[in-house]
């Protein structure tokens, strides 16, 4: 049964996963925030990936870089001249639209990644698309829409104080790299993990926390020697898969691996690989894995005058270092992960939600609940004990039904329910969420128990 | 002896902790990434703030709101009126000034926090304070300068798609309140957490991380009946002492506590304490904690027209909640753990620079090292190895005396060494940082030894 994205989204507002951003305020468009369960997964899935990708590699290393950056970064990038977004207004009705999603939302197999402008505009009316608001199609021609956001800093707003908000974390890596290499002494080959804030000014963003304006990314630049003969490409875009397998416990049926053709491939790239998600709305980028040759180091070498070439300490040679980007966003990979784990099942005695998050992942690993009151206090004191070892919540309202059920509308592997006789047997019942089993356990084997079990 | 803080950040630059912001571009006034070991100070003490806070604490829960909010956020909260710095210029040298710093910093025994605009501008015309820059004293009125960063969203520029960056991260907080008490089923005392970053148009930025345009918070809103008798303020200024006593290891003479006086307290504010550490430029802020009474769910409770209020379950009444609110910025306590840690100590054979980090928040827990090239590859498997479970980096450069002092200067709290006898007596030699004592252990007890010395 296909999910219907509105059932997820109100279950996920009810739940405490995601909210509305500014919804007392009435929103503000595009915006989420996220509940107390939603950060916690979030939190989760950050250091899943900063451990896997930085920490616990043996080549990489990690780097935290500011948001609001020289503006002569993105002239050198390429961001300042050509990320736009190429727009189209309807001469009838005046409504905006994007041209290459008006083609790609028709014809839903096509990718107009690298068209030109004026490909764009003759495609459009050829097939006689039309606008979706008032059915006409009569659009102006493209105009180019800066996707950065633009401020300014410091006392006097003229174009000297002009800085914007990064579009990604990636360049800041580039501008810092010399710097990290150094420091820490690195040998090709190694790479430089960051995790953090952009923004994009997007023209049509949507599909719920699929594309927003602010959205959070993990980035690795893997830098190596032009020499090398290993395919680092390939290394990983297994390491990729490895994680999402693995780690995020996706199945492997739910994504797809799309290699990018000559002409929708950027000038300066080698070879692009888009891990694609099967959303309930469609198919949908997830994580880019791409070589970008030597073309970033090259641009902030000739725009800044600085050296950044590497000097082999094998060969005595200098050299610029040559990059595969695993990129993905932290909201899309939290979607995919919503979107595979929530489920209705139909029971014996009714119903049930359930969210069958990877327990590294769930907000909660445990819940602990006094079946009645005069086992709230003991509860209480356990729940207090195994918190400082465990992620663990404390549930106390409502018949213990109601309460399994709630747990596991929000994913929690475990419950642990005192009852009348575990003063006299000092044991509780454990219950797992997905067998729905429940099983008896003495007190003093519980942490080990859970342990072994969330391991 | 005096830390100088020159020497300091010179270290920290080499080594890899803070680089400048754009570096490559000549820089970006007062911006600063984090290097490698700096990335992962911050990630640890971030972690360490939401356990402690949020996920070990029994009452509170965490949020991860967005940066930018919808505008009227900002109205309610009283920052797009009144968040500005007063600013005069001189009239000689055109230069421009924060009148209530250029006071503070003549007198340095007053806090003119409280002072009107007037009050501010007689002081300097009385005391005859000096142009900094060019020495006169004959400066204009003051100006307010608005602190927040502006911007447009959406595809219009105008003043309907004006938005700004968040100043702080607490009224994301106070917007999603309700919501999360709701999806949460809370009952009052409760707290809600965040870790964010914040922005403010800072004219007189300095004193290097300390206060910087682009920085992080870390809040936390405790929400309580307006007739419970528990004194939370004294229980939340005792719990960040805690903190900064046990966690961080602060030292009880390096910090001070400030109680605001009535002059200085904010109008709606019942009582304000500032934690002040000793930094070698001077005592500056470390950690508010401020009683807000209902200050801010009344202003958005009155601005939005949503009700705000609670309902008790135990009386049935509905109020609006208190809110005591400790908040630190994560760069100002990193800078603090910096400059105590800070260490150059003369030896019998030389000098070394030691960072005497505590333990669970030194980038590496460990560094292993081959004596020799022949004992390379049988270090780097056991660093794989141990690598799963320890922060854990590979030296290999430079004779084995370098790499302790090396070690001591990122604050590495043991060294392990592979050497000619390992192989026969399957033992390490491991090194401790503080003491530079040195002990033979048994590979197989390795692990043990280690998570005993690191917990």
């Amino acid at each position: 049964m296909k999910l219907e994205m509105e059932k997820l989204i109100a279950h996920l507002k009810s739940q405490g996963f995601v909210f509305q951003g500014s919804e007392i305020y009435g929103g503000l468009a595009n915006s989420w925030d996220y509940g107390p369960l939603g950060a916690e997964l979030k939190s989760k899935l950050k250091k899943m990936w900063w451990d896997f990708f930085v920490k616990r590699n043996p080549y990489n290393i990690g780097l935290d870089t500011s948001i609001i950056l020289n503006s002569n970064v993105w002239k050198a990038s390429g961001h300042l001249g050509n990320f736009n977004d190429p727009l189209i207004d309807c001469k009838e009705c005046k409504s905006r639209w994007r041209a290459d999603k008006l083609i790609e939302e028709k014809f839903t197999d096509m990718n107009v990644g690298g068209w030109k402008n004026e490909e764009l505009e003759n495609f459009i009316k050829e097939k006689d698309i039309k606008c979706p608001k008032c059915g006409a199609c009569n659009f102006t021609n493209i105009r180019q829409f800066a996707l950065m956001f633009k401020t300014n800093q410091g006392v006097v707003e003229d174009e000297g104080s002009t800085v914007y908000l990064r579009p990604e974390t990636a360049q800041g890596i580039f501008t810092q790299y010399k710097n990290s290499q150094r420091a820490l002494r690195k040998k090709l080959p190694f790479g430089i993990g960051q995790i953090g804030k952009s923004f994009r000014n997007e023209i049509t963003p949507g599909n719920f926390i699929f594309r927003t304006r602010e959205f959070e990314q993990m980035e690795l630049e893997f830098f190596f020697s032009p020499d090398d003969t290993t395919d680092w490409f390939e290394y990983w875009l297994e390491k990729v898969q490895q994680f999402l397998l693995e780690k995020v416990q996706l199945k492997k049926d739910n994504f797809i691996l799309r290699e990018h053709d000559k002409e929708e491939l950027a000038h300066y790239a080698k070879r692009t690989v888009d891990i694609e998600f099967k959303f309930p709305f469609g198919t949908g980028e997830l994580w880019g894995i791409a070589h970008r040759s030597d073309f970033d180091l090259k641009q902030h070498q000739e725009h800044s005058g600085q050296d950044l070439t590497y000097l082999d300490p094998a060969t005595n040679q200098k050299y610029l270092a040559n990059v595969i980007e695993p990129s993905v966003g932290v909201e899309r990979l939290i979607l995919a992960i919503l979107c595979q784990s929530y489920k209705e099942e139909q029971l014996e005695n009714g119903e049930r939600i359930v969210m069958e998050l990877p327990y590294a992942l769930a907000p909660y690993s445990i819940a602990i609940m006094p079946l009645q009151k005069q086992q709230k206090e003991q509860a209480f004191n356990l729940f207090e004990d195994l918190l400082q070892e465990f992620d663990a919540t404390f549930d106390e309202t409502g018949n213990i039904g109601k309460r399994y059920r709630r747990q596991d509308a929000i994913g929690t592997p475990f419950c642990i329910t005192i009852d009348f006789d575990t003063e006299t047997d000092q044991s509780v019942t454990v219950r797992n969420r997905d067998t729905m089993e429940q099983e008896r356990i003495k007190i003093e084997d519980l942490k080990d128990y859970l342990n072994n079990k969330l391991k």
